[in-house]
């Protein structure tokens, strides 16, 4: 999972990291809010109707979903564990409540908080966007001030100071996890194994 | 810490990520044996007199230490303490009883077990080497097999298939270390004084 306040560059490092390894999945939210135009179902988001929603919601088939302006957003898990099951990874782009209600639930995921360099960065290249008026901006420092506060509940910390360094940031990160003997334990008795076989 | 059966490969492992790295140093033993034709003191070992070696065991500077046919054997703590000072990451090879003693002494200290694709495949390859009789080599096969039992007791387990693959996941293992939010986490208190020293 990828946190990181707006303005981080998220969007791009996630990017990056699919690009760089044909191993790795994202996950697509699932929401009920209307399809926009240009929207593709199951590509920008999975649409549902509130009742599907709620009945995947109830059959803990979302593994976090929050409301948002009277819509449901949420995090399908089916998708997940079907591409997990077939060896692939699976990366998530999301905000800071919605990592922690599934680490909460899968213990083994891994969180990784994106952080500007310094908060005087992250207003400059929020200004460079150009698109707020400068109260917008100050609400978003702030609410970024807040995102990195929380930040220390994540398993690492990347700085995006350029994208290069913060996508190999990430990719190291998920090929040490896969190393970790938590996770490939079982292997020393593969090796072992393969020994008695033999002889 | 780098550990592994002998001939998985450790040393040409070590040797490649030393190579492709800059920022490694590699600690070296202390002894208290003879010196060799052509080793160099600080470089092959440092060469300690007993008086010296157990003047160094005694006041806790050595990580760890035994004995080996009569001759004293250890891991100098000070010129590690320099490097890592000075900003430099430090890899130590060693074996399962040195490295146990140090992870003792050294909680955020990272362990990786160098494992062979199969217990098979280690003894091609040490039949390969050629210098030594069958007896020997199963002796090493059946202290590979004890080492591999430890193995769990390390952070991370690389598989030395193919040197390219195993130097990269090691250098993956020590960049992903460093970008772990119980090492750097007080960089979130830094991101934030910086805006409020601007305004």
């Amino acid at each position: 999972m990828v946190s990181g306040p707006s303005g981080v560059g998220k969007g791009t490092v996630v990017r990056e990291v699919l690009e760089k390894s044909g191993n790795i999945r994202l996950s697509v939210s699932a929401t009920t809010r209307e399809k926009r135009a240009g929207e593709v179902d199951g590509l920008d988001y999975h649409f549902y109707s509130m009742e599907e929603f709620m009945q995947l919601a109830s059959s803990d088939q979302m593994l976090e979903y929050a409301v948002y302006c009277g819509n449901y957003y949420g995090t399908p898990a089916g998708p997940i564990k079907a591409w997990l099951q077939s060896g692939l990874d699976v990366l998530l782009e999301i905000e800071v409540e919605g990592a922690k209600q599934i680490k909460e639930k899968v213990k083994d995921c891994v969180t990784v908080f994106l952080l500007p360099p310094s908060l005087d960065v992250l207003r400059k290249r929020l200004e460079l966007r150009g698109t707020e008026g400068q109260e917008r901006l100050n609400l978003r420092i702030r609410r970024a001030m807040e995102e990195i506060k929380e930040a220390s509940f994540y398993n690492y910390l990347v700085v995006n100071d350029n994208i290069f360094d913060a996508t190999a940031d990430v990719l190291s990160i998920i090929r040490a996890e896969k190393l970790k003997t938590s996770r490939i334990g079982s292997f020393l008795g593969e090796v072992l194994k393969d020994q008695s076989c033999e002889r």
